[in-house]
């Protein structure tokens, strides 16, 4: 089963203890579509400025992602700027020129309306609500947020969280939003808003998830990684392995769960190993088996 | 085969979000045989003042220790007061008096010299070396320290690293030691000291260990735990449960080693559950089994 991915399509530039480069190709859309991509169809729901560079185009079309609802617009490009320092676990945003997301409106086809896996990766929630009021029959539907919008339009999400059937969130954006410190407290606190499953990305510290009506909870490390250059969307990187594969899989169990959660760290881990796009745009399905057997082998016993 | 097991035999006065206690029986030799005894015969080796009541010698005892080396001295007992805040991840000293523990010199029976496996606690690495040094013939040597040692004593505690065969120690303090911030990188630096393998305890987000001549990384996560009352003596009970499952296998490979960090992983979830030793003194092994195929069930696939 196919997915989408409404998103954004951004320049980054970055700059970590390992170097620094200017206006990678990016974006929480691209992030997330290079790890679904290995596992379904991936139609990218996102707009750029008219100021995109063509050759970013070919590539992301070459990974084989559709790209027909990807509005080109006047104006510019969204552009993050950001920087990690020491261990590298919290971006310190230096400035972001939003560009044309400011008038974004998303785009579907008539045959994309009738996709059943979306994900909602970090824009306002307005525009996420917008992209899944065209949808016509959801079947799983995550949803990403960030602090900014759990402040600014925290009513608007909430609502929103009620269409959603897995609420993806790092732990601080999760107690933020929920009130609560502890993670097992504040996941069951985001189901109460609407979602039947959390799912709270710890960065370094690895996932825990939690479903609702089965009571499930799932807690997986991350993969031990010595040679972190660039953190930037490692947690759509998570998400697009693990919505790609439940959507190939087109099956919600204990076990489709805990591989889907696998394969969403083990293609986070790849991310974080060079800047922007560099080492998951390279990645094969064969890279992510041999990763998750060794990743299985760090737990299992 | 049986443990030896130096530390501290403290009265801990916490202050939580759940409540305060005073003079809680507590330190890191006394919350590691709560989990150790659960696996094999455990002595131990500590110092007490000639205030600590009667009624916790008869407690300990009552748990199966052996106590012919616990030193009851003129003066003070150690003691502790701390306060946790918010999440409960770190602790805030409130005060420290050491009473006897600063003229502790470890006392050891004849027959206690020929034990094997040996755990240090966190005491003056000075102590710790005291210790080793009247063993006979060691074959499995846990440490642990703090920073405190790590800052004023680095040199004797570098070299006591020398005779250690499994480094424990908390992120900060892994990363404190080995000056490395990236924690692989860290557990690496750490066996370079000496230490055949390394193990980073990482609170509610689990633990990570690192075998230098097999090249092991193994990374569990935490226990999920909605009810953290209080946090004290976690890092001490993991150590009981995982250095008692080593001593009772006899015997040191991948599928102990996992298993010994899902038994720590299991025992230090049962302590946070209540003040001081409250939770972990009650355990049998049996709870310990339930929680363990609980755990496992929350990443195997």
């Amino acid at each position: 089963m196919s997915i989408i991915v409404l998103g954004t399509v951004a320049l980054d530039s970055v700059r970590t203890p390992f170097g620094k480069r200017k206006e990678l190709l990016g974006g929480s859309a691209a992030h997330f579509s290079m790890a679904a991509r290995l596992f379904t169809k991936v139609n990218l729901i996102a707009i750029v400025g008219s100021d995109f560079p063509k050759r970013h185009i070919s590539f992301l079309s070459g990974k084989g992602l559709n790209l027909s609802s990807l509005i080109i617009d006047k104006g510019k490009t969204f552009r993050w700027e950001g920087e990690y320092k020491g261990d590298l676990n919290q971006a310190l945003t230096l400035n972001t020129e939003l560009g044309v997301l400011s008038v974004f409106k998303p785009r579907v086809s008539e045959e994309q309306r009738a996709i059943e896996n979306i994900f909602l990766a970090n824009v306002d929630p307005d525009i996420q609500q917008h992209l899944l009021f065209k949808m016509r029959s959801p079947k799983l539907v995550g949803l990403d947020s960030m602090n900014y919008w759990i402040n600014t339009k925290r009513k608007e999400l909430i609502k929103l969280l009620k269409q959603v059937d897995i609420y993806v969130a790092n732990d601080q954006e999760s107690r933020d939003l929920s009130q609560e410190n502890n993670l097992l407290k504040a996941a069951r606190r985001l189901c109460s808003f609407g979602p039947k499953m959390a799912l709270i990305k710890k960065g370094e510290h690895g996932v825990l998830f939690y479903a609702k009506k089965e009571g499930f909870v799932f807690s997986l490390p991350a993969y031990p990684v010595e040679k972190v250059i660039d953190p930037t969307g490692a947690g759509d990187t998570f998400a697009g392995g693990f919505m790609g594969y439940l959507a190939k899989k087109n099956k919600i169990n204990s076990t489709t769960i805990k591989k889907a959660l696998a394969y969403g760290t083990v293609a986070a881990s790849f991310n974080v190993e060079d800047f922007g796009l560099y080492r998951t745009s390279r990645l094969l399905p064969q890279d992510l088996e041999r990763r998750l057997i060794k990743f299985k082998n760090c737990f299992s016993f």
